[in-house]
């Protein structure tokens, strides 16, 4: 385990949660309209063409109230109160495409925006924030063929529950009875559970869009609880991977191969992780070298060409992160496993950083290269 | 459409959001533990054996606080700030058992307990607490084999947009590839969505301990959004039921058949739904008689003999309430139904309103009655 690695992953989650984007922009444009994660009948928050969010508290007897994002070092956006009691404000620059998480500051007390449906991310349900990007398509709700989301409770003696995961399958599982799929196990980050890659990411929506185009071959995906909600960021050094390794491979892998028509083999089955979940994925394709064929690290660190023992069963190593993270680690990286003889690809997501945004283009550019 | 019923179900609606137990105890006994539907770490809010739930908000800066659970005509439960800047308060007596909604008036404004996770109800993603029933093990996650809870997005040609619909299928669906299963579509009420009966009703965990059990043959529910979010309560009359049948019958349905294998005939298709979903249920049944065969309402109402042109297609109407609301309603309109010749089962639930608790036990008495 690489400490420093480690620290630094810690150091950019803590950063990144600010997710503001480096232009400023001097005229703001009245275009604004209601994020699309708005609760029904919700006006605000708000979002315009330009990327820049703003926000609208009902409080009326509050001393103050502040937003958690916008320029992290003035600690996010202050509103201020209007005549009718509502206390209102705009970031001081446009947010980076995609989505964010944030939260409300009244009165000293820690809350969340009545007016936006929430989100785990940072340990608690947090409010969310769409920006409009200028490639939503690959992950917008379209008229074609939907795959189903199931909720699947799987027995694990280990922790000594039913322990929860998602299961996509792919549009015409139902169908084709005797079809057989290949898996991608995929990891959410600190602080997220197994519900970010559906709700933020939007993981089903960007495969129903890739298969009804013909970009992939239908595949299914496997997302569960990395366990990881017991972790500072600064302690992500502390973080032992041994239940849940035990509870991925030894309960929930079978219990998937047991339930679901899956390709039951090394050579058909991937994992990969954002962030937390990328270190999660490097450590227990490295301490299992016999399970998986494909990995993938979103935002989530790099393999070494000696981190890799059987060069010959690893298929795909997939690295990726936002422009605003270290993106020279990912290419390095990938030059290196390249020149080691190993099939290594990076995508570095343009003007993104450490965001569902910069993950959401990472599965995007990751899927059509599983399973091939 | 009887009108004064409509307005009847409004003010149950409104009057028992306040879910305050009749009786009072003197003395509050101090085994307060937290609440099983908090966040991850979070001790509050609590609740104690006598059903007594004690809130605590940290809002140091704030000038009042107040908890909507409690005695509605007082407010509900007024927080007071303690040395350390944290509001806290108990509620003046015992809840009654099960779920309940509730959110958070600070400084004029209506927030959401960030000690506790959101259930969608009011047209709003609400606090939710629950209190430890005495017959709670129907509905706990047992070491039983599970269903899975799938979601699906299915095509609406009439609105023009793909919709959400949660499918449970039970425990040995996916390993039994050529059996077919009977289909319960189950509403939520008004202000509520199609997560309702699953995350606040444990509709998937009933069926599961009753399937474990042997109490029942496995069936399918599908659960849907009742496009109810844009009725005031007092207005429920103006309610237009056309867009949501059309959707009911000429779209979920023959897609949940096209895609689930399902027994796809009258005989084995029931319908039940609660509160506002009741009056769906009975409006959509009536007017397409030759659709489901087990009629449901579930503090959502009653048929009268009349009501029923052809009996000979109606196999069960199952009518039920809380002995708080008014089941005098529900016993005469059974008895009425009999002595017509018509299969109608009654069930009363002890000690409850027109609440969850309510509801989770309608199901669980009418599951064993469907499809026999």
């Amino acid at each position: 385990m690489n400490v420093r690695f480690l620290l630094l992953i810690s150091a950019i989650i803590l950063i990144s949660r600010v997710g503001l984007a480096q232009t400023n922009q001097a005229v703001i444009k009245e275009d604004f309209k209601p994020s699309t994660l708005n609760q029904p009948g919700q006006a605000y928050p708000q979002v315009n063409s330009q990327g820049y969010a703003r926000f609208k508290i009902i409080a009326p007897a509050a001393d103050s109230v502040r937003v958690s994002l916008g320029l992290g070092g003035r600690g996010g956006t202050i509103l201020h109160k209007a005549d009718d009691g509502a206390w209102t404000g705009t970031t001081e620059g446009p947010m980076d495409e995609g989505f964010h998480y944030y939260n409300v500051r009244i009165d000293g007390g820690k809350f969340n925006d009545p007016g936006t449906m929430n989100y785990y991310g940072s340990i608690r349900w947090e409010s969310g924030i769409e920006i409009p990007a200028h490639d939503q398509d690959f992950y917008a709700l379209k008229n074609v063929p939907h795959g189903h989301v199931q909720q699947v409770l799987f027995p694990s003696t280990s922790t000594n529950t039913s322990r929860r995961a998602f299961v996509y399958t792919p549009p015409g599982y139902e169908k084709n009875r005797s079809k057989k799929y290949p898996v991608l196990y995929l990891q959410h980050g600190w602080g997220e559970d197994e519900t970010a890659w559906t709700n933020q990411g939007h993981a089903n929506l960007i495969m129903d869009n890739m298969i009804a185009a013909g970009k992939i071959k239908p595949f299914i995906i496997v997302m569960t609880y990395g366990m990881t909600n017991d972790v500072k960021p600064g302690r992500i050094k502390d973080f032992k991977i041994d239940s849940f390794q035990n509870v991925m491979i030894n309960e929930l892998i079978p219990y998937v191969d047991d339930n679901f028509r899956t390709i039951a083999k090394q050579s058909h089955r991937a994992m990969a992780g954002l962030s937390m979940g990328g270190m999660e994925t490097k450590t227990i394709t490295l301490n299992k070298p016999g399970v998986f064929a494909y990995y993938g690290l979103l935002s989530g660190g790099t393999y070494a060409p000696t981190d890799i023992q059987d060069k010959s069963t690893v298929k795909l190593i997939f690295l990726s992160c936002g422009s605003k993270e270290r993106p020279d680690g990912v290419r390095n990286a990938v030059t290196a496993l390249k020149e080691a003889g190993l099939n290594a690809v990076g995508y570095i997501s343009e003007n993104t950083a450490h965001e569902f945004q910069t993950w959401r283009r990472s599965l995007y550019n990751l899927a059509p290269l599983l399973f091939n």
